[in-house]
């Protein structure tokens, strides 16, 4: 045992043992799809196979590895897996895999500009090259008082987005009325779709804005919000002495990939002076296909906030949700604080962004790294390729479905979503989807769409190709 | 140029790649100590330096890597620099850095405990390790109604904290009052000590719960919160109609490690029915001391959350924050959401734990690794020897500060952290800690202390050694 402690960090040591670990990253893809997709383990199985107590002296890193091969690789879900068509997949890529190493191997924490000058820098501007990609409007470059950061995910940005706004409504508010609370006289009002993901009505509830206070408006038959039905609402709830002051508009719903109508939303939302924030978390990827683009930025021209993932269709690692902001400046009022111990030169000029002040938690870490690297060394033309496939092989997989008189299709098939159930009824597809699963070879997830109980096919996964999709379908097939 | 994309992972690159990246963080830590900590560019550098456009096509890692070295680390600020003594520091190490990347290379989100129960169970365990090796109290052990969860940072397990806080105190109201929303008539307010970091006046503010309803205790000549004076006003608030409903409690301020009477704080907060937080970010680290435990975990028994940062002083990679709760019911009644399409049977069941029910984010990486890895790699005894290390050299250069009559300590030195002023009075202070900084050699942050302006020594660092210690008193010494 040694008596002297080991170096924290030792460059030989961990050249010797990085390249082990990069080496056990490669063969897990390299079998990822030999392995059931969804893990099998029952509760607490994992826990049981680990030590009761912690260790005291140091173990080798073999001994790590065997235990990630013993107790937990069984233990995973693979969402790696070319047969994870599952939620929406978070497509990781080797670039986007070793820009998070390197970020945990700088160490460097960019709370503040002055914390890492290139660590704040790097992100704005990989925002302003994404928001090109994307065909975003130039209210939310940089260059004016918008611009791009990186959050955790779409729930940390919606937050954010719902706090900037209240504190845009209530500034006004507090223009309008005498001192003390307007809140209490006159709550504030949330709006979206009830086919919003659960996120919005989370967020909200975080905020204080309480579920009596978001209203959720009903879709028409193709899942989208009723545009009509929402400006009546807010017309009401103002007329009632409320205050509009939120609306998330949904491209791309979770169970179906419905698009609400933004431009129509936009108008009810001006109106009222609210604040507009777009989630397009898994179809906003798809807006780097300029064929594909109109329905997905339509009207954000109108929007205060706009957010997507690139964890999920754009092949960087979890986590990385990238919001735009047409105006920073309510952000900034509602989440700054600079105390005496954050107090420095560069915040004081004005003339950077701490993107603290953007986000809930003050430390950060360098995410930028692997979406510049991912952009880089992949490149816009693959990523636009990846995707213009994955929608093709969705359209096909759809047309399976359509010719097989057992299934139907419960909604349009959206960019690379195909919603189905079965004409058998809901409990039978309820059980189908419970044995495919089980199957090991290919993992769906559920939803309800129109009343019905959906079967959710997604394709796009990293390692996913077209055989798998067909794979998939000969499984549902055979199964059902 | 190639016409075929390539493969988004190709497991012989990224073996290539991925040794190369690990070589290059290995030749960073070699060579870290040589280069100024504290990066000199000026605003808008790192981005003169990119292309204004989003590459087309695929470039390869040797470019990422050459830009690095020439556009990013010149814009690092190097947090993992021996002379870093700011802020608190945020020490990572090679088994945690390949825990990180081994949760990058996994790919698993681990949002429910069926999208990978690997990710969730670890979790649970190594957070049950850690309270043992902490020496809290049973009631956070996860064989009860409590457990540990890893967020990303304090700001965001406090404002959890608060949520859940908010939820138990508007359920016990609505019992008592008629239907309606209680918190119009009885307003919720909270407290902590003017010298609590700003991230609980943040977290607060983004529940909605504002300013004129935080109370800022005043603190003593230590800085710790007048516990008599919280009594006081928690009963004065009573008296007039309002809800005490949350008191935060400092184990290690920020500015100058002072530690909250945490027992006589938990016998004003029970008598409100009030929830307790104690946040310890920094100093609950050492708490794996024994003979430093005391003061860290006095009063722990009577907390209903309980959060310190593995990522400041336990050798884990930024971000690492662990948070132990006494009851998780309240969080998961405030944060569960489970629409149709994350159902699954073993949420039903009721038998696991599902995550994201105790955080705002739905989707979660497998952080747990991280931790596991850094304990075992390390081990309880050498983390314990480093905590006492940096402890001793912090008194001793607390002595050297006493000696010299140019300066004077402005608190007693707290576990590894000195705050000290100039005689000469808060400008000279002021320019003293600018030239430092300037000099490169070692980082220091500003704070206040007892109305002065401090200078703030926090030894932390995984590469630093006590010569760097005795380095940085000897050029604070030079330059003052």
């Amino acid at each position: 045992m040694p008596t002297e402690p080991l170096p924290a960090f030792d460059p030989e040591r961990f050249r010797r043992e990085g390249r082990a670990v990069v080496d056990w990253i490669a063969d897990y893809w390299q079998t990822v799809a030999d392995r059931p997709v969804q893990s099998s383990v029952d509760p607490g199985w994992v826990r049981s196979q680990l030590p009761g107590h912690p260790p005291e002296q140091p173990e080798p890193l073999a001994a790590v590895l065997a235990d990630l091969d013993r107790i937990i690789v069984p233990g995973l879900t693979h969402w790696q897996h070319p047969g994870f068509f599952a939620y929406f997949p978070a497509s990781a890529s080797g670039p986007s895999i070793l820009g998070e190493l390197l970020s945990a191997g700088m160490g460097v924490q960019g709370m503040l500009w002055a914390t890492s000058p290139a660590c704040t820098e790097l992100e704005t501007h990989v925002l302003d090259w994404l928001r090109e990609l994307l065909g975003l409007p130039d209210r939310f470059a940089s260059a004016g008082v918008g611009g791009g950061v990186i959050h955790d995910s779409a729930s940390s940005g919606l937050l954010c987005a719902v706090v900037a706004a209240r504190e845009r409504a209530l500034e006004c508010t507090a223009e309008q009325t005498a001192a003390g609370s307007p809140e209490q006289r006159q709550p504030l009002v949330a709006y979206t779709s009830a086919a919003a993901h659960s996120s919005i009505e989370k967020g909200l509830g975080i905020a204080g804005i309480d579920r009596q206070r978001l209203r959720k408006i009903e879709t028409n038959d193709r899942g989208e919000m009723d545009a009509d039905r929402l400006a009546a609402r807010m017309d009401a709830d103002a007329r009632n002495g409320m205050i509009p002051f939120f609306v998330a508009a949904t491209v791309g719903t979770t169970s179906s990939g419905a698009f609400d109508a933004v431009p129509l939303i936009a108008a009810a939302t001006q109106r009222h002076n609210a604040w507009l924030h777009v989630d397009a978390a898994w179809a906003g990827a798809a807006a780097i296909c300029p064929e594909l683009r109109g329905g997905i930025v339509a009207g954000a021209e109108a929007a205060d906030s706009w957010g997507f993932n690139p964890h999920k269709w754009l092949l960087v690692n979890f986590d990385c949700h990238t919001l735009w902001v047409a105006d920073r400046r309510p952000f900034v009022r509602a989440l700054s604080m600079k105390p005496d111990y954050l107090r420095n030169a560069a915040t004081e000029s004005g003339s950077v962004i701490d993107y603290s002040d953007w986000q809930v938690p003050l430390g950060r870490r360098f995410r930028a790294l692997k979406l510049w690297m991912t952009l880089r060394m992949i490149g816009a033309a693959a990523l636009r390729q990846r995707i213009r496939d994955h929608v093709a092989w969705a359209a096909e997989f759809a047309d399976w479905v359509r010719a097989d008189r057992r299934f139907e299709l419960l909604a349009e098939p959206s960019l690379s979503l195909v919603a189905f159930g079965l004409r058998a009824g809901d409990e039978a597809a309820e059980a189908l989807l419970d044995r495919i699963n089980r199957g090991g070879r290919v993992l769906l997830s559920p939803a309800r769409v129109g009343g019905r109980h959906a079967l959710r096919l997604a394709v796009g996964g990293t390692l996913t190709r077209r055989e798998d999709v067909e794979t998939a379908w000969r499984e549902i097939s055979r199964l059902a």
